[in-house]
């Protein structure tokens, strides 16, 4: 992964609510990443909603030329979907998002963006995903050969020592399609992970969202969008105002601009049975105790350890974005 | 738990391999415990062998006067029982136990005298069990009220941030019969959890065993039977001779000589479905980032943290027990 020379070129999966939106913009502006495209899913919010929030971040970040398109719906199997109104407002904008906001989807689906990108550029994308896994499964079985011609995948799910945050034992991304997620770590990828491990340990406090409020234009944005994020975390994490950035490390991981500190390849799946275990990454970690020997055939990188200091450079990298390059009759 | 006033009533279940005969040894020898019964159950070995190692170690120590029953042969489904002998050898002794010695065995099945000795003894009794939960199981499906005739149930038992040792989220004691340890988590008892997370960090070193072979007598019995138990942990788990204690700390915790320094009481229940989490307990400690607040109606202490340097104390204890009590003849 090398940032220093050329820009990692990404296709960002993202069911936006605040950190997926924090995630695109840095994807958006870091001159480590070459952003060709992006895709909506549900989860936090309904599709349509993560789709037009994705819309309106590239816009604000000036870059409405990259293809931006509508996924799933619901889980893989067609059960029901269960969203994150409760953590990321009923906008997915922390509930001050701009409402009237429209800007075209991609005439396609995005499972077929995925595919019709990765064939673009053969061997070069890394196909970064933050949200449930629905389109990335979806991908696979429309192009089975998909591996083959994506760098990697990275995704922001699962917890590898550190509890869940759905359950006492999975993780929301992974929890809301399992059988989506069973698919993806059990493709023929090179599939880096990155858990609540390092998420819930690397956070924005008060005081960084005081100066992003304080910067204007983007950095506004972002910080009025915290408020009820915070909340959130206030109330069911940490005791105090403060939030995880969770999506935001994957982009940086897959550029390289985050070098994870411990990162052992391992076995992995995902537990899609209806025990109590269901939605679990399970990542075979008991090598532990003598430094995580080599295991043979392993595919996935699990992060466990990474610099969470990492809000400071994104909250600059928002600080210096400038004003918001959506026209003003649009904005709320 | 006032160790210091009165020693504490335990009944032992037991599937006596190497470190349950130093928890047999600890809990007949400390004047914290008063070892009112034993139990022999399948899992590390059969149970004829787990219940004959189990009477040779009271033996040694000179308390035959304890009842010992044999108990469950295999997992409470009737599925199959899966054994421990390639990390407690053949006989469950490192293979060089004494193959001579008999002993005669209680004339109840092990979860008659669990009851009988609760019903003897009304709330002041804690069951440990370090072995398959089975014994333990079948005991409460005999007796609905057992949970109001014990003071608690201690288990040796599961893994809680740590991996597993049987599977990757499974540990072995719990992995053999989960339906079992399901039971177990359900059931309307305080239950103490002393899991992989501090019996994986608490061990005994080559140092140790040479002390022990040094002193002779059981001392020197139970260097020679962790001869293979070393090689075991070797081999797979520290990259160098050396064994967790596991059992004999699940004992010291119930007689409070071991003080856990973080135990929350927490939500928690066992895996038995067919998903790759089976045989996984899983404990809700979405609490860790703000010190873990109380969770209304949990019943399960688990031990996060212990003293590490337990091994010291239970060496100076075998080193200080003096020769075998058993009659030469019966000796290999």
């Amino acid at each position: 992964m090398s940032a220093a020379t050329s820009p990692t070129k990404i296709i960002l999966d993202v069911d936006t609510g605040v950190d997926d939106t924090i995630a695109l913009l840095y994807a958006a502006l870091h001159p480590a990443v070459e952003l060709v495209g992006a895709c909506g899913v549900w989860g936090n919010v309904e599709v349509e909603q993560a789709t037009r929030n994705t819309l309106h971040a590239l816009a604000m970040a000036g870059r409405p030329e990259i293809p931006v398109a509508s996924g799933a719906a619901g889980p893989l199997t067609g059960g029901p979907a269960h969203y994150g109104h409760f953590v990321h407002g009923d906008d997915g904008q922390g509930n001050v998002g701009d409402t009237s906001f429209r800007a075209p989807v991609a005439p396609v689906p995005a499972a077929e963006l995925i595919v019709s990108l990765a064939r673009e550029h053969p061997g070069e994308i890394e196909l970064v995903a933050v949200g449930p896994m629905t389109n990335v499964a979806v991908a696979l079985g429309l192009c089975p050969e998909l591996p083959s011609l994506l760098r990697g995948v990275t995704i922001m799910g699962g917890a590898a020592f550190a509890p869940g945050n759905r359950t006492a034992v999975a993780e929301a991304n992974i929890w809301h399609d399992p059988e989506a997620g069973r698919a993806v770590f059990a493709a023929d990828w090179d599939l880096t992970v990155v858990p609540l491990d390092v998420t819930m340990r690397t956070l924005l406090t008060e005081a960084h969202r005081q100066r992003l409020l304080a910067a204007g234009g983007i950095a506004n944005y972002v910080g009025r969008i915290l408020d009820f994020y915070f909340d959130y975390f206030a109330a069911e994490a940490f005791g105090e105002r403060s939030s995880c950035m969770h999506d935001v490390l994957a982009v940086a991981v897959a550029a390289g601009v985050l070098e994870p500190t411990l990162a052992p390849t391992v076995h992995a799946t995902v537990d899609d049975s209806e025990g109590p275990g269901r939605g679990q990454t399970i990542f075979d970690l008991r090598g532990c105790y003598q430094g995580y020997p080599e295991q043979e055939g392993a595919r996935c990188r699990v992060v466990l350890e990474c610099d969470t200091a990492f809000a400071e450079p994104v909250v600059d990298l928002l600080c210096a974005a400038g004003p918001s390059r959506i026209e003003e009759p649009t904005r709320a």
